[in-house]
C-alpha cells in the first residue's frame, strides 16, 4: 500500500518536473529572443578581439590621441618634429620608440628645455627592429594612435581634421599616404603608387592601403598585430619593411572593408634632406619597393587570401584652407 | 509507514525540482549572455522605421537607383535632361513628377522617339505642389532615389561616384549641394551658404544640409516624410519651399548624425538660362532665402529641437578626373 501511494506521487512529480522545466525553458527562450531583438546597435566602441578599454577611461582618453614615433639615426629630425608635434591639439602623450641601440636617449636635454605641453616617453629598444613601434606600450592610454615616421611633418590643421575623420571611421586607418596593389592575370601581386595601372574598377584610380607612417588607427590593432602568426613577424624582421602592409591586411580582414580612409593633406613635408646624419630612410634602398611586392605575395600565402579592398574615397576639409574650396561653377 | 516513506520522496523531489530548475535557468542565462556577446554587428541594411524591402528584391533593385525629377513649366529643359539622365549607368527607372496641371504629358512624343534605355513614367499631378515629388510612387522599386531638379545637369561620372558613396552611407543624403544654418545668440536660426559666417567649430567651414534637388537618399525616407505632422506638410505648401530642409531635419533626427554627405561635383551645370519658357525657378523669388530661414525656425518650433548637425567632410573621387589629384608635394 505504501508502495502504491509513493509511486504515484513520484510519477506525478516527474511529470510536473517536466512541465515545469519546459515552461521555464520556454520563458527563458522568449526572454533571450526579446533581448536579442531589442539589442541596440552599439557600434561606436565595438571592436571585437581588440584591447579592452583602459581602466582609467577619462574623457581625455577618448578625445585625444597618442603620437607614436619610431626613430633611428635621425635624432636631429626627431627633435625638430617633437617641437612641432608636442603642440598639436588633442595630443595626449608622445611615445618615442628609440631604435638607436646603445645610444643614450636625449632625456636630459629634453627635460632641460621644459616645460613641455605633453609627456614624452622614450622607449629604449634592445634591437633595431621596424616592428618595435607596433608594441603595446603601457604608456598608451588613448583609443587613438597617431603613428608618424621620424621624417614627416604634417600641419596641425591636417592632423586635427584627420583625427575628427578617424572618430567617424574608428575601425579603419585614417591617413595621408595612399598606396595600392595590382594583380596580374596569374594572381601575382605588385605594390605601388598611382603611377601603376589602375585596378580597373570604373573611372579614376583606387587605393587599397593607407600607410601607417602618417595615420591614425585604433590602439586595439596593436594587440591584434601581436597575435599574428610568427611567420608574419618573421617577414617584417627579414625585410625590415612591410609592417604597414601587414597592418592594412589586418584591418581589411577584421572589418571586411577597405583598410584605410585617405585624407588629402594640405601641408605635408618630408624633412629627409634636412638631416645632418647622412641617413636617408629605408625607402631609398634599391630593393624597397620590390620587397613590398614580395611581402604582398608572402602575406597572401600566409593568410591564404588577399583581404585588401579598393577604395576611391578622398576626403578633404570643407572650406579649408580656401573658404570656397567647395564652390562649383553652376 | 507509507506516510513516512512518501513524504520523504516528495520533499526530495521538491528539492531536486528546485535544483534542476536552477541549473536550467543558469544554463539558459549563460546561453542568452553568450548570444548577446557574440551577436554580429549587422549594420548594413539596418533602417528601422523605413519601408520594408520590396517583395521582388532583384539584384537590380539593390544595385540601381530611381531618378525622380519634378517638373514645372520647363518641358524643354526636362526633355534635354531626360536625354542625358536616361543613359546614366545603374539607373533603373525615371519618374517624372508632372506639375504642369492640365497640360498633357509628352508621352506620345517620348514614345515616338524610342526605344529608351530605361522606362520613364510620367506622374500627372492634380495640384502644383513642391512636395509632390516626395510621394511614395508605386513605380519606385529601388532602395536608392536620385532626386534632381529639372534644371540641373550632373555628369555621369559624378553620379556614378556619388551612387557608390551613397552605398557606403545609405542612411544619409549624399549629394552635390551643401548648405548650412547659423544660430544667433538668441537661438534664432538663419539659412545660407558659405558666404555666411562659419558656425565656429574649428577651422574652415561646416555644412548642415545637403539639398535633395541633386542627391541620393534612401527611399524609406519618403515614407518617413509622409508620416510627419500635418504642420510640416502645411509649411511646405504655404511656402512652396523647404521640402529639402524638412528632409534634412528628418534624416538628422533619425540618424543622430549629420543629415548629409557632400560629394564635390566635377561637372554640374545649371541649365536655367537655356529655357525658352521664361520661367526661371523658385529660388529667384525675392523671398526665397528669407523663407528658408523662416522654415528653419518654424520646424525647430514644431519638432521642439534643432536636429541638424554640422559636418566638414568633403568627398572627391581619388584619381579622377586628374589621375594625380591626390598627389601631394612632399
Amino acid at each position: 500500500i505504501g508502495h502504491h501511494i509513493c509511486k504515484l506521487p513520484g510519477r506525478v512529480m516527474g511529470i510536473r518536473l517536466l512541465r515545469f522545466s519546459s515552461v521555464v525553458i520556454f520563458l527563458l527562450l522568449l526572454v533571450a529572443g526579446a533581448l536579442m531583438a531589442l539589442l541596440p546597435n552599439t557600434k561606436d566602441d565595438k571592436m571585437p578581439n581588440l584591447r579592452r578599454e583602459p581602466k582609467s577611461q577619462s574623457q581625455s582618453a577618448l578625445d585625444s590621441f597618442t603620437l607614436v614615433m619610431q626613430t633611428y639615426n635621425r635624432t636631429d629630425l626627431l627633435l625638430k618634429l617633437l617641437n612641432h608635434y608636442q603642440a598639436i591639439p588633442h595630443l595626449h602623450k608622445v611615445v618615442v620608440v628609440w631604435n638607436n641601440v646603445g645610444e643614450k636617449i636625449p632625456e636630459e636635454m629634453w627635460n632641460s628645455l621644459g616645460p613641455h605641453p605633453v609627456p614624452v616617453v622614450f622607449k629604449v629598444q634592445t634591437m633595431n627592429r621596424m616592428r618595435n613601434r607596433l608594441q603595446i606600450f603601457p604608456e598608451l592610454e588613448t583609443q587613438a594612435v597617431l603613428m608618424m615616421d621620424d621624417d614627416t611633418l604634417i600641419s596641425a590643421y591636417d592632423l586635427a581634421f584627420a583625427f575628427s575623420v578617424w572618430k567617424q571611421f574608428p575601425d579603419q586607418i585614417v591617413g595621408f599616404v595612399p598606396r595600392k596593389h595590382v594583380s596580374s592575370s596569374s594572381s601575382i601581386y605588385s605594390y605601388g603608387s598611382f603611377e601603376l595601372q589602375t585596378p580597373g574598377f570604373g573611372n579614376g584610380d583606387q587605393y587599397s592601403m593607407v600607410l601607417i607612417g602618417a595615420a591614425f588607427f585604433h590602439s586595439g590593432y596593436l594587440e591584434l598585430f601581436q597575435k599574428q602568426p610568427d611567420a608574419v613577424h618573421a617577414l617584417i624582421d627579414e625585410t625590415q619593411n612591410c609592417d604597414d602592409i601587414v597592418m592594412n591586411f589586418l584591418v581589411a580582414k577584421h572589418t571586411g572593408k577597405p583598410s584605410g580612409v585617405f585624407v588629402k593633406p594640405v601641408d605635408i613635408r618630408n624633412l629627409e634632406k634636412e638631416t645632418n646624419s647622412g641617413y636617408s630612410g629605408m625607402w631609398h634602398r634599391a630593393e624597397h619597393l620590390l620587397q613590398r611586392s614580395y611581402c604582398l605575395n608572402k602575406l597572401v600565402n600566409i593568410y591564404n587570401s588577399m583581404p585588401l579592398k579598393y577604395s576611391n574615397i578622398m576626403i578633404s576639409q570643407f572650406g579649408f584652407p580656401n573658404y570656397a574650396n567647395h564652390k562649383n561653377k553652376m
